[in-house]
């Protein structure tokens, strides 16, 4: 017998996935761990109960077409639901300018299949969403970067990046993942400025957009794009032949077990993310599409996301008082006014990669190396922090844990292995 | 205001899509039309109370785990019920042999995404599944295609193909897609003999195989060619250093609009699907992997696909009988042992493509050209026609109606719009 052919090929997943990273999260998933390391929404705010009232009505009155094939571009009714949302948030749609994804990360990789050749850049803000840089890496894109502070992307520093010719900008306006902070308004102009001159499509992703704590509500890139583009009364496509391609999802609002994301696009980007789509799953699941119309209609979704806020907003105060109480001087942060993560920044010296296993096994907490959001792979004195999953007393144990780490840390202390007490979960 | 960028960016469809299909298509949908277009199953035996108890026990005992994030290798208990349904069929996969996709056509995304690189060579049946040509146009791959007769791919024409180079071959063993033929033992043996000796891996595709309703089982590449290299005594791993990747789907046999399907692959190369799968949707729903998990288990699958079977063989058994009595003799066609579809090879003077238009409108009847399933657009002579969503009575009245078509187009008969009476639905 020869070679087996899968260890001569060239797979092709170089840069695709994060493997150090996965390997080093794994452990982190042990129970006594205190975790700030996920992405993940806090399961006791999922409506458990209305899931169950609309999926018996799904099936007890569409019970074959939930089960069925359906088209490409999303079940209707959903997508009408989706139109609505965004007229809410000021963005005029029509259903035609709505795509439902299988969860906002395919919205990501369907624009990299759409949008890029191999060699082509894109630029990302720094640090930026691991899994954007995963998506489009398998295209072979290459990456410029345009710093941020703690009013979003540094954009004195945008027209040198535009200058290398990125096909498109990638953005998080609200609450960035993994930053925490929000792009200011005067900053939001400026982009869609330098994006109309160097006429370079903005993608605004924005997954927590709607998950606001504190402060004032800022107009997506899109609706500031069309205002300065005074593009809306003209066409009659609404603000949608703009420079921006806006996509979110109901993982933050509803469940992220749904898979369920959208894109909201001028009508002939949207037709060929049909076309792309097809080739990748045919369609987003029926079944979870009806559900999740269920689930929303009615007003449901905008009191459930007031109950969210409520929930998270606790947990980020009690997050950021702890690490002002726990934290060593030397450390500093974001204040994040939404979302689910802020941002930490350690003295140079301490490297989080290494300093991960040591928090984990001495404390029993857990955190990201803040590297993995940097193409480059720098970034490693810092660390990102979740703030929705743990509970409220939790969150405090684990950051206290977290401050002893890192006091120790900074006072060159060898890591010591010691028992923890059990905290009632 | 400047030329908007996507009218200025050239978006990369081209080849991707099948919009002459689409639009074609589109008029078939109308409800006076019977339509053997499609490839959909037969809603009504969909098993809708099974789902909803199901849904309900998940929501009620697992809800946060059924809308939280999970794993992108799959739910477990899920991925343990395919390994049991691959052991029936003589696979002796185990749990790390199994990715759980978004519908078996992601699994051809990501088999596209982690083995092709621009310009390289797919073997294919010719005619083939036209998703899979979408699926691997996207990553710029050209066709290189071997007929298939009343047997399957015509192995004795596999050599040459071979010698040009192809990636991988892909291959539907049982009741082809479009074709309706079954891969003949002999030729089974023949294809994983050329597989070793050229060192070019098989995807099998088998959404079909348990859907078989005469002859005998004939056992799955994967199973043949691990008997032919005799590696599964050597090292351990059951059949997966062998060369084939095998991948199924729960959508002929449960439904379609959950989008659950799976690969079977050498523990490497799920590996590295994983990787390629984050960057694509991060995982499948939680919620319809666990529904599934919980309809499909203790045994109730294996009831459902008899049931199936039965409903399916004489629909099948319908089309074939009325094919001989309304069909002229010129047209010849295929014998399906299982699956869906059947084809139909027409005189070469007739193109289907332009047949299409005055099927719907003279007589309301539709089918698939059968180009669309031939990678050099070839073949328009050829049709592919569904036998399993129409009921019985409307299976005999549009292969009659289809019948006056041809004989009409057969006679230069220009076509005759007219009014057809309605038949109970």
């Amino acid at each position: 017998m020869t070679t087996p052919w899968h260890y001569r090929y060239a797979l092709r997943t170089e840069g695709m996935g994060s493997s150090v990273i996965r390997e080093l999260l794994k452990f982190t998933e042990e129970p006594d761990v205190i975790s700030f390391a996920g992405g993940l929404p806090a399961p006791e705010v999922f409506p458990v109960d209305r899931f169950r009232e609309a999926t018996d009505r799904v099936l007890r009155e569409h019970g074959p077409q939930a089960l069925q094939y359906g088209a490409t571009e999303g079940y209707l009714p959903l997508r009408r639901l989706i139109v609505d949302l965004m007229a809410r948030y000021g963005i005029y749609a029509q259903e035609d300018n709505v795509l439902v994804t299988s969860g906002s990360q395919q919205a990501l990789d369907l624009i990299g299949k759409v949008l890029l050749n191999s060699g082509d850049k894109v630029l990302t803000e720094r640090p930026t969403y691991l899994g954007a840089l995963q998506a489009w890496r398998s295209y072979q894109a290459r990456y410029v970067t345009v710093p941020i502070d703690q009013d979003g992307l540094r954009t004195d520093l945008l027209e040198e990046a535009l200058r290398a010719g990125p096909k498109f900008m990638y953005i998080l306006p609200n609450f960035q993942n993994p930053g925490g902070v929000t792009l200011s308004l005067e900053r939001r102009l400026e982009l869609v400025r330098m994006a109309d001159h160097y006429g370079t499509p903005i993608i605004e992703d924005d997954p927590y957009g709607r998950l606001r704590y504190s402060g004032d509500h800022l107009p997506p890139l899109v609706v500031m794009d069309c205002d300065y583009l005074e593009s809306r009364a003209s066409d009659g496509h609404g603000y949608f032949t703009g420079n921006v391609i806006y996509t979110s999802t109901f993982s933050k609002t509803l469940a992220p077990g749904l898979r369920l994301g959208w894109i909201v696009a001028p009508v002939d980007v949207i037709r060929r993310c049909v076309q792309a789509k097809q080739g990748m799953d045919l369609h987003t699941s029926s079944f979870v599409q009806m559900v999740a119309y269920e689930v929303a209609r009615d007003g449901f979704l905008e009191q459930h996301v007031r109950h969210i806020r409520q929930v998270y907003a606790q947990r980020r105060d009690v997050m950021l008082d702890s690490m002002a109480r726990y934290f060593p001087d030397e450390v500093t942060w974001t204040r994040p006014e939404g979302g689910l993560f802020l941002w930490a920044w350690l003295p140079e010296a301490i490297d989080t990669v290494a300093l991960l296993p040591e928090a984990v096994e001495s404390q029993r907490v857990a955190f990201v190396p803040g590297n993995a959001f940097y193409p480059d792979g720098t970034g490693r004195n810092t660390m990102r922090l979740n703030f929705s999953n743990a509970k409220p007393e939790m969150i405090e144990e684990g950051i206290r844990r977290l401050g002893l780490v890192l006091k120790r840390k900074l006072a060159q202390e060898e890591p010591v292995v010691q028992l923890v007490p059990p905290v009632a979960a």
